[in-house]
């Protein structure tokens, strides 16, 4: 098998084309985005699992439910279309229309994604405008695609693999967004993954449930679940992967998702550090989570990142705070290969001078072992700094 | 009736003697304190639910189990005294029994708490002298002994109140500490309540409780649960508080909690506004608590207070991401009187510009009504700000 994976050029495989351009949603920069794909294809997604959902959530789900193929997704960022009552459920309807018009397919086929600020209708006028351009401008490359979905973002995310494997090859490619409001589940952003196979949609959707789960499910930047958070996988009908390759399609699948979900903690607003953290030795894979999930959502513990300050007893505090099942007088903690606490306790100063020089690293993983049996699960967080505030005390004005 | 609420001068009623030290355990700072009635207590308390106790939580739940009376209360500040293993179960007994031999008094008869830096063993042989001085220089003040409980606290925090009623007067004095780490249940903090007349310790534990539960479980700083959160409340022995009048010190004992809990969400770390944040119109008043806690910890919301940002989508974000059962269309919110959300959406920017002069006062409400029942349930939180982040990333260093 030969795997590679491709940083540079374009993301989506060939067959896909991709536009976006800048229409007046938002003051300056691309602001409204379009997939395409002249040949059906299969669609698995994820939805947020707010029960506040935004319009192109409503719109989306009831499409997928209703018939899950496609060709086309519009995306538009800068305006969430949430908390817009009926006129947003028609404005989303709306683009999905012009889409389908401009393009020349079916209304059905187009699905619609939006992001930015909540309670604000859309701007229809340009967004119409702006539909009728990003048509006259598809192409091959996704770099202007993937600039117009972003937010707060700093830069774009994109990821792409190709798989041959006894003569077959296959093509993942994905582009995602998110910095802010990150936290499952589900993951709290866009995420857009396209392949050159047919996989039946029934295990389309069950690959992507789990590379979900595995991946964007896994991070937390701030512990707000969006209103707007969409995985959208498109299949392209035709090449049908070869039942011996799901294994492996499924494997590539999550570590393209894993990728993107990385991406978007290492942009998380403000971050400067990524931080993994991984809790074992739980009793059950649940009680690992919810520990695991306890400590990235510390404030205490994702300020003490930020300060470059091993303090433990906050990570203590968060183990002890969650509903994990735990013995603190069992538990070791780690940063990387330092061993700051054994059984519950301080190891000596020394340990938390190296542990100090672990944490001045761009990205470490912290290790809680519980010693209580076998599970374990991990996740992704990032530091709270000045900037988060700063981002968010001041985002809409 | 006649309550009198005395915010200057002496707290505790007669009766009680306390003081505050500096002994070495912070660099500079009064760090230990002790409260002695030479006439025996009723004790009634309640302690953090974290499964991370501090060695002090511990051996005073132990205590108050065995034998619910006592005499005296010693306390330090600057070292948690936790996660310090069979050496702190040690240290924290040898203060009750140093403070007792100092006072003439049984072991059995002190209390101990400790609040501060996790995972430090205390210098021993500072807090023995540190105990000694403090047992001489008890008196009838107690600014001393709220000095010296505090940490990142930046001011003491003080409430009396006297009470007569048809000839017959009582009073309750409190004082409390607590900044950071601040989330029920139970409330991340220490306080000291004491008054003068005999309730059966029945009845004071569940008057104890039931005042927490409407204060101190009400507020959230940061959404970290402490390690050594505790409440104690002292009856002296000997007046006994008529049967009649227990209404009204059950009443008079909840505000004196709530006035003390204000003062540490005002005092939270680096905040500027303390807001009430009330869910009415719930199904149930667990519903109308789940939607309130997501609120007052999203950090969206928190860092939209100190933005002045009347951003209600996080609001609705927030609830919708609880388990509250909800229906988004029906949702109204309310800056103090301006209605910024009706049934879901925007009302008009006329009313964000209202909500934003509003947002510019100290503390005002936000009120959510899900008009779905008659339950509600109300928190005060505060808002983040760079102050938090430096205070936290700085804490140890």
């Amino acid at each position: 098998m030969r795997v590679r994976w491709i940083n540079e050029g374009v993301c989506f495989p060939e067959g896909f084309l991709s536009s976006g351009v800048h229409c007046g949603i938002k003051e300056k920069d691309k602001d409204l985005g379009l997939i395409f794909c002249p040949q059906e294809c299969w669609v698995a997604a994820t939805f947020t699992t707010n029960k506040v959902k935004a319009a192109p959530v409503v719109v989306s789900a009831k499409k997928i439910a209703q018939n899950p193929t496609a060709k086309a997704i519009v995306v538009n960022s800068g305006n969430a279309n949430c908390c817009t009552g009926q006129k947003g459920l028609n404005d989303a309807k709306e683009m999905c229309y012009l889409a389908a018009k401009e393009l020349g397919i079916k209304e059905e086929e187009v699905l619609v994604c939006s992001t930015g600020v909540i309670g604000a209708l859309l701007p229809m006028d340009r967004v119409r405008e702006g539909i009728a351009r990003a048509v006259k401008q598809l192409e091959r490359e996704d770099l202007n695609f993937s600039k117009a979905i972003l937010t707060t973002d700093t830069h774009t995310k994109r990821i792409a693999v190709e798989v041959e494997e006894n003569g077959f090859t296959f093509r993942i490619g994905g582009c995602a967004k998110g910095a802010g409001m990150i936290y499952p589940n589900m993951a709290t952003m866009l995420a857009f993954i396209t392949t050159d196979v047919e996989i039946p949609r029934t295990e389309l959707q069950a690959m992507l449930s789990k590379a979900v789960k595995e991946s964007f499910n896994r991070i937390s930047v701030d512990g707000d679940m969006s209103t707007n958070d969409t995985v959208i996988l498109l299949s392209r009908k035709g090449k049908q992967l070869p039942k011996e390759l799901i294994p492996i399609f499924q494997d590539v699948l999550t570590r393209v998702c894993e990728s993107l979900a990385l991406m978007i903690v290492r942009d998380g607003e403000g971050a400067t550090k990524v931080v993994k953290v991984t809790v074992k030795g739980a009793k059950t894979e649940e009680d690992a989570e919810k520990a695991c999930r306890k400590i990235v959502n510390s404030l205490l513990f994702k300020t003490a990142l930020y300060g470059e300050d091993p303090n433990w007893g906050r990570i203590m505090g968060a183990v002890g705070a969650s509903e994990a099942e735990i013995t603190p007088e069992k538990i070791d903690i780690y940063f990387e290969d330092v061993k700051v606490v054994s059984c519950g306790m301080a190891v000596d100063p020394d340990a938390e001078k190296e542990a100090t020089k672990v944490m001045q690293r761009d990205s470490f993983e912290v290790v809680i072992d519980l010693k209580m049996g076998d599970a374990q699960y991990h996740m992704f967080t990032c530091d709270l700094t000045y900037d988060y505030v700063r981002i968010n005390a001041e985002y809409r004005s």
